[in-house]
This record gives C-alpha cells, sequence and structure tokens, in this order.
C-alpha cells in the first residue's frame, strides 16, 4: 500500500469516528481515558522494552543528550502519563455547553453550542508521551485525532498506540477515534497539512523551524505556538524587591521554556538601584547579562556585555538575558510590540494607570501585572491542560486547552416563526 | 509607484493605526462613525455623480442587471448607509471587556481581555455600500482595515472614502484607520492575502468563485462565508400546519440569499399527506421541485422533475427546492452532514428527543428548531449587523459580527507572585 492509500484509509476512517466521538457522552469519553491509562499500566514491560529499541537506534544515529533524554520512558514517565489521563478524565467537559440561550424580540430563542472542531492532527517530535496527551485532550474535546509522532519514536509509540486502541475498545469507541500513525514516511506530514476533507486542524509540538516549515506549507488551518520572546518591564515606581524576586523567577527558574524572559526593560529612574543588585543575583545564578548602553554604564565590566539589535528579538531558551534602560512607560510598550513574540509579557509597578495602560496596550497572549512571566501555563490559568500555547491571535491565544479544541454553534428554538 | 510600493505604504501606515485605534475609547470610535455619516450626508451630491460615473462604465462594459443593481446608489441607500453607521455606533463596545476574572490557587487573578485582531482585509465585489459596512464594523471592533471593492465600483468608492477620512480626522483618528484602496490593479488582491505583516485576517465577500480562490491561495487567515445549501428536515410529528409555514418562508421569503432552504427532507410517515400541500403552495409561488422516486410518486407529474444525485448539494439561489424522503431522523442527519453546506439546517419536530438529538448532532454553524432557516442572520441574532456568515469552524462559526472580529489575551494580576 502507498503512503498516500495509507493516508486515504486513515482520513476516511477518522472521519466516521470523529461523527461517533463528537455525540458521545462524558461518561463513555471519561472511561475511555481510564481504559486506557489502565492498558499502559498492564503493557509497562512491553512499552519500556519497545522505548529501549528507540533509544538504541537513536543512539546509533547519534542524536544529541536532549533529544535522548524527551524520547526515554521509564516507570515514572508511564506514571505521569496514566496521571494525566486520569485528570483529564476529571476535567469537565465542554462538549454541548449551550451558553447565552436567550429569547430575541421576533419570540425566536438563540444561544450558542459549544461543538468538537471535527478531526485534529498533531505532528510532534521525539517525546512519546505527548502520544498521550494529545490523544487525551481531543479525546476528552469530543475530536477524532491524527497523531504523528517522529520517526525516533515509532516503536515507543506503537507500543502506547496499542494501549490507546484496547483503551477505546473497552469503552466501545471506534480504534480510529485516535490514530497513531504508523509510518516513517515524511510525506505524511504533507498529506496531513494539505487534507481538510481528512483534518479539520493542525497542531504542530516542537521546535520553531517544525512549526514554521508547517505554518508556510498548509492548507489546513493550524494553531501556532511559535517562540516566546518574554518581557518584564520594571516601571520606575516599581517594588525595588518585588521587582528582583519577579526577575529572578522569571529569568532562572526554568530556561529552556517558553514562557522564561528573555528580555527586562527597566525605568530610568530605578535602573542606577535596580540593575547592580540584579545582576549580582543573575552573577551567582550564572545569567550572562547582554545590555544596552546605559545598562553597561551602570554595571561593572565584567557582569555584561552590549547587546546587539538581534539580542532584542532573541528567545535564548538559555541563561542570558538582554537588558534596556527605558524613559517611559511609551518606550516600553512600544519596544514589546516591537521586538516581542507576543507571547507573555508583563510590567512591575504600583502605579494604577500604568498598569491599566500596559495590559490594554500590550499586544501579547499574556499580558501580566507583578507576577512571573513562569505563570503562563494551561495548570496555571485553570485549563487542566494544554496542548500548546498559540502566539496566535485567530480561534484561540495563550494556553490552549480543551477549549481551544472546540468550537460554538448557533442554536435557534421556535414554534414556527417565520422570518417577515 | 509601483503597486507592491503603494502596498508597502498602506502597510506600514494601517499596522501603525492599529496600534492607536486598538487602544480608542469608545466615545471617540462612535464619534468617527456619526461624522463620517454627516460626512456621507454632506456628499450626497459627489458621491452619486461619481456613482454615475461607475453606473455609466458598467453599462459600457456591458454588466449584467443583477451587478448594475448591486452598484447603483441613491439617496435611499445613503440614508441607509448613514443609519448603519448610527447602529453600530449604538451597539456596546467589544474591546478591552475582561471576564472570568478569578484567583487561583496560587494566588493569582486570571482573566481573559477582549482585544481587536490588528488589521483586517476586506476583498468585496460592485456594492458601494459595503465599503461603510465593513469600515464601520472594523472600526467599532478597535481594528485597522484595508478595503479592496471591485474595480466597477472605484469612483464611487473613492467619493465615500473621502467621507470616512474626514470623519476620521475630525474625531482625531489617523486617516490609515481605514484605507480604501485606491487602486484597480488586481495585483493588490494578491497582495493583501500574502502579507501577514500588513493584515492578519482577511474577510472575502461575493460569490463562492471570489472566496474560493481568495483562500486557495491566501497565506494571510480567511473567514470564509462558502454556500449555503440548507435544509429543513420534517420529521413524523410535525405539526403539518407549521411545517407548510415554514417550508414556504424558508424557501419562498427571498431566492437569492445564502440562509434560503435549498432542500427538504421528509419524513416517509408524513410524507404523502405533506408533500402535496407544499407542492400546491410552491406551485403558486412558481417553485420548481426537484425530488426523489419516492417524492415523484406521491406529487402529480407536473408539479415535480426527478433529482439528480448532484441535486443534493445544490444551492440554487433560485425558485428550485430538492426535495428526498427520509425513512428515519438518523437518515436525515448523515443526510445533512454529507450533502449540506454546514451553513443552516433545521427540524421540524414535536419529539423532544428528536429535537436534542438534531441540534447535537448537526453540524452546522446554525442548527435550528420549529424555524426558519431565514433566521441565520447577524441582525436577528442579536449581533447588531455582521460582516458575514462563517461556514468555517475556526476562529468564528455563523454570522460574524464585532465579537467575530476580536480576539481574547489572557490577563494575570499579582502581587509580586512567582512559580514555584
Amino acid at each position: 500500500m502507498s503512503v498516500s492509500e495509507y493516508f486515504n484509509e486513515i482520513g476516511v476512517a477518522v472521519r466516521e469516528a470523529s461523527r461517533i466521538i463528537s455525540a458521545a457522552d462524558s461518561n463513555q469519553k471519561n472511561l475511555a481515558l481510564v481504559e486506557i491509562g489502565q492498558a499502559l499500566n498492564a503493557a509497562r514491560k512491553d512499552i519500556l522494552s519497545a522505548n529501549k529499541m528507540d533509544l538504541e537506534a537513536g543512539q546509533a544515529k547519534g542524536l544529541d543528550a536532549a533529544l535522548m533524554d524527551r524520547l526515554e520512558l521509564n516507570d515514572d514517565r508511564i506514571d505521569a502519563m496514566i496521571e494525566g489521563l486520569q485528570q483529564v478524565a476529571a476535567l469537565p467537559d465542554p462538549v454541548g455547553e449551550i451558553t447565552d440561550l436567550s429569547y430575541r424580540p421576533s419570540g425566536i430563542q438563540i444561544g450558542k453550542m459549544r461543538v468538537p472542531l471535527g478531526v485534529i492532527g498533531i505532528i510532534y517530535e521525539s517525546r512519546p508521551n505527548v502520544t498521550i496527551d494529545a490523544a487525551a485532550l481531543c479525546l476528552k474535546s469530543g475530536n477524532a485525532s491524527v497523531l504523528r509522532g517522529g520517526s525516533e519514536s515509532i516503536n515507543s509509540n506503537r507500543a502506547i498506540a496499542k494501549c490507546i486502541a484496547s483503551g477505546l475498545a473497552a469503552a466501545g469507541l471506534p480504534e480510529a477515534t485516535v490514530v497513531v500513525v504508523d509510518s516513517p514516511d515524511r510525506e505524511i506530514v504533507g498529506l496531513m497539512i494539505s487534507s481538510p476533507e481528512a483534518i479539520d486542524i493542525i497542531v504542530p509540538r516542537g521546535g520553531k523551524g517544525l512549526i514554521e516549515r508547517i505554518s508556510n506549507n498548509a492548507s489546513v488551518p493550524v494553531i501556532k505556538h511559535l517562540e516566546g520572546n518574554c518581557h518584564l518591564y520594571a516601571h520606575s515606581d516599581a517594588d525595588i524587591e518585588q521587582a528582583l524576586t519577579l526577575c529572578v523567577n522569571a529569568k532562572t527558574h526554568r530556561y529552556g521554556v517558553c514562557n522564561a524572559m528573555e528580555s527586562l526593560l527597566v525605568h530610568a529612574d530605578i535602573a542606577a538601584d535596580f540593575l547592580p543588585k540584579l545582576a549580582e543575583l543573575y552573577l551567582e545564578k550564572g545569567v550572562e547579562i547582554r545590555g544596552c548602553e546605559r545598562t553597561l554604564s551602570l554595571l561593572a565590566s565584567e557582569s555584561a556585555v552590549a547587546a546587539s539589535e538581534q539580542d532584542w528579538s532573541e528567545e535564548y531558551l538559555a541563561p542570558v538575558i538582554s537588558i534596556r534602560v527605558m524613559d517611559s512607560l511609551d518606550e516600553a510598550i512600544s519596544h514589546i510590540n516591537r521586538y516581542g513574540s507576543g507571547h507573555t509579557d508583563g510590567v512591575i509597578c504600583q502605579d494604577y494607570s500604568v498598569s491599566r495602560r500596559f495590559t490594554r496596550e500590550v499586544d501579547s497572549s499574556s499580558v501580566l501585572v507583578n507576577a512571573s512571566t513562569r505563570f503562563a501555563d494551561g495548570f496555571e490559568y485553570g485549563l487542566g491542560a494544554e496542548i500548546g500555547i498559540s502566539t496566535d491571535k485567530i480561534h484561540v491565544r495563550g494556553p490552549v486547552g480543551l477549549e481551544g479544541l472546540t468550537s460554538q454553534k448557533w442554536l435557534v428554538l421556535g414554534e414556527g416563526h417565520i422570518r417577515s
């Protein structure tokens, strides 16, 4: 069977399954999630030995340490997958929720009903746990899914796919509700992103390169999670102690995450007091400062290097930060809207009007006042889980949970009402 | 200046204007809307003489009567534009609305703030009144806009653009808040749909051909308004009188609109009673029936012709209807989900469970119970106005009003909260 024949079969089956899962009630979907977890638990040995094959192949191919770490499964990681399934089962079901149902002057009732999108395609890299996370969120939100993991994790994904199939069967749901693509051929990705008859929306999970490549070539809509060049701006009236705490947390809590602070803006009035204190804390943590000229003039020459124009746009994902002195709130807002990536940006201030203008005028998926950028996260926001953080404005913005995988249709109730 | 230089200038100016309009308060936006209306009122003579030039050119080019009618302006149509502006000014401002603001276990407050999308590109055909409708909705929702009307209405649009510019100036808003493209070159359309740095979303308004052409070639997201192959399904327990009233209204109230019924499904149990009565009413109105074999067997041979497979997918926009007899609710739901266009579909029934299943399982932007398909409309739904009816599921579905032209960003309020 050719790759395109294989994909056509998937497309027909998953579309049919999407009709069934969209009408399934919450009990049935939750049962499937719990049963998948039980199947994972029962299949630990098989999963770990399949994963071992992937790890050995990865080593032979010379995958780097970070990739190898993401690829590895162990009992703790299987526990985390099972717990994730139970958490998603415990979340409220968004499907079928009717809101804003009210009478119009004509006598008809109008409301909105939340409905699944249909079929969701997920394209991701090495981490096999994404297979379970993505399957769980799509299933709970009433969507069928086509999951295409990296070829380096194909054995692990095959073993996990068996557990998914057995959980779906135990709950009486069609196997094609979750299709784990069983082909390392890259042509599948091209077919997924260009087949709106099979797939309604694509969620790529991986590095910026993968996401850009997919977005540029997709005819199916894509929920993009591009880079997080996140800022904090410390205004002239910032509480210095608070600002220090926030800047240390936002930069150093974790370096490789999209909601880490990458660039700090400081008002000129507090720069001379604040920046040397912060530089000392960053020095302890081994954070490299790349500063504007005014920043450099305030710091000992060994604690900072000169920032280039390119630094203002950089997502380091590393112990590096760019720092720039600002003369006003307006300058800070303009800087963020120009150089930022629209992910997560915050202000540190006490002035009410400053917080009001910053939150209104900064054009980012999350805007913060006196909080660490690290809060931009589906769990922290109460979504229960997330499938990514959208840097788009269309459809869904910021952390994408169950609701981001749904749409709303209009409900019209009458008693023979006609339009006159 | 080349077309691409001209478009680059537009892109820079409109992006800058979008920052200003996004932060403008409601009073300023409403003032602009009212001032544009006053400018239109004062410029009636100029507008009508510009429109006369377009009409003469259209006649010379041999435009058909329908196009000529859509192109024509007169005092009534100018009145309607002014009234439309006043109505949009009276609508609540969606921008800045904060919802769901609540405390999380960590102590931070999380909410959502409604924000404009940025720059909206509208591509439309002959009707010059769309210039005002689109400008008003974009402006009120805090978006800048690039409006590209058909070349056949360029003189009318130039005259209207002057009024828009004068209204914006009177309200202290930048002229580029609403850019009416002043070039008949079709290359502009290509630039609009492929320049995400200038335009955030495209709303095409026009025939299916225009919309498909744009969607297939756009790299900027498109809110699509494709065809309306709308259905009513009369279940076995339908109130026959109510069903007759609804079917006459849905089909014959207006023929050329996307929410007219194009296909009727009738349960076998009532077909013999219902269809001959309906055929009589349709005969009076001059509606041609294209029926399935069972339909034909119930009707006098002169009142119906045989439907082909193609008829089930057809949007006639004309006094023609396809009719098919169904054996069950399931068959009707499957038929609609297979042949329908996902626009507007309704059930006529008294059974509670039938209404509950139909509304949940029919995958259309509007689902109706005992109401005419003609209700699928922004005004009827209480949106105040609409810029189109989306047949997409992504971002916005069904009638698109002010809210459909906005997004939501996350608001995070803390007092020095850090992530642990």
